[in-house]
């Protein structure tokens, strides 16, 4: 008897989110789905590992067959955990999300979304990080369903290229238009902070403010199609090194190769 | 009257780390110096940001003569609250480190250290994450030195490519031989978990384990040089877009670019 697919399902926005409930019920008739997500929300978490205190893993819910594991860290530590202490065989793929608000742009080198499926990625597993734009707990996911088993099945099928995974961002109370497979927008944030006073006297701040999109009609970026009501893909590269400038930093540094 | 350059500090090592004060001592002829870094230490923070909690700002050291201010947050929140409520203009370099402990390889992926770096770089500020290949907090600088000062003299005359920042590794305990631009050494961790039980027999898990070097023979990897006693200098690219494989990832998902 063939084995089915192992798929590992992974979020930012904890094991009570809707949105990783609706990644379930998209992928799992394509195999076996186990899901191991924080127990806590951690939006904005990004890459962060827990080092200086134990961590616990939980069997904590079921939906529709899916059993559900909390993690009492981050993302990170959901998919580094749940491969270590919690799936019975390898994955053959791992998904992260559904997450409730845009992962577009350069916002993803905060997401705890996509860095739960670059941890996958650098182990070998073909991983996905799906995203909808929009913050709410009762967003509407159901125009997200055939493109999320659409993609996850050929990436199923084919595997994805060493050190590569995808980074899925859906518009959002919308028709979708289709899918394009596109780069990250550059930008920057603006007016981050809100400022305070407590009632000591002493100030205190709170972190705000908007992407500053640098390169708003570039048909060539995430946020072009994004707020033209398409899909976006944007392959992610784990390596962030350069390498195609090496030779000018080692003439700017006066270092030869 | 000239104004001297604006150099901004930070690490993730916390405001009592002695690498951010040895990082002072190598760069403060070079320029006005405002050191900005966590209350706590937050090793492993990556890009993490603090977005469901207050942040305070609070003026806590001088060391020789550079004002050292404490940010109640992560790396990442210490660079945009430093930029947005302490800095008196906009800094012409920001710094990073010198961490206690190595940022080679894909480990820069979990690095505070490398994530304040990228912020800086985001908003257009020239940026270095300096390391040191040793955990100690009384672990020996002095040969790094020369080579930060060089390193840092260069990219404020200079500055570097869009959207790319360096990270820099020093081996640890011996003579330097020299620096290699090179990049990072593709790998993974393996036992990453050391398993308890609590005196209520429940099980725990604490983060531990080793990096498994997929190609430790290959001279175009910090990795190797490290090992060998050279400096290594990794250009970073913040934007993680592999816009090289876009027309492979648009085939094998059968969309038309």
């Amino acid at each position: 008897m063939e084995t089915r697919p192992l798929i590992l399902v992974s979020n930012d926005d904890s094991v009570s989110a809707p949105g990783l409930r609706h990644l379930i019920d998209c992928v799992s008739h394509l195999g076996d789905v186990i899901a191991i997500a924080p127990a806590e929300p951690h939006s904005g978490m990004s890459s962060a590992i827990t080092v200086n205190s134990p961590l616990r893993v939980e069997h904590v819910d079921d939906h529709n067959g899916t059993p559900i594991y909390s993690v009492s860290g981050t993302p990170v530590d959901c998919v580094k955990l749940g491969l270590h202490a919690v799936v019975p065989r390898r994955p053959d793929i791992m998904l992260s999300g559904v997450n409730h608000g845009s992962n577009s742009g350069n916002s993803v080198i905060y997401s705890g979304t996509m860095d739960a499926a670059m941890e996958a990625c650098m182990t070998g597993i073909p991983s996905i990080g799906y995203s909808l734009l929009h913050h709410s707990l009762k967003a509407d996911f159901s125009q997200t369903t055939p493109f999320i088993t659409d993609i996850t099945a050929k990436v199923l099928r084919t595997g994805l290229p060493s050190g590569v995974c995808l980074n899925v961002n859906f518009p959002a109370q919308c028709a979708i238009e289709g899918m394009k497979i596109v780069r990250a927008a550059h930008g920057y944030w603006t007016e981050e902070f809100q400022k305070y006073t407590d009632p000591h006297g002493k100030p205190f701040y709170w972190l705000t403010g908007q992407f500053n999109n640098l390169e708003p009609d570039n048909p060539a970026t995430d946020e072009y199609w994004l707020n033209r009501h398409w899909a976006t893909i944007v392959p992610v590269r784990v390596d962030q090194s350069a390498t195609d400038l090496l030779p000018e930093i080692g003439t700017l540094l006066g270092i030869n190769p």
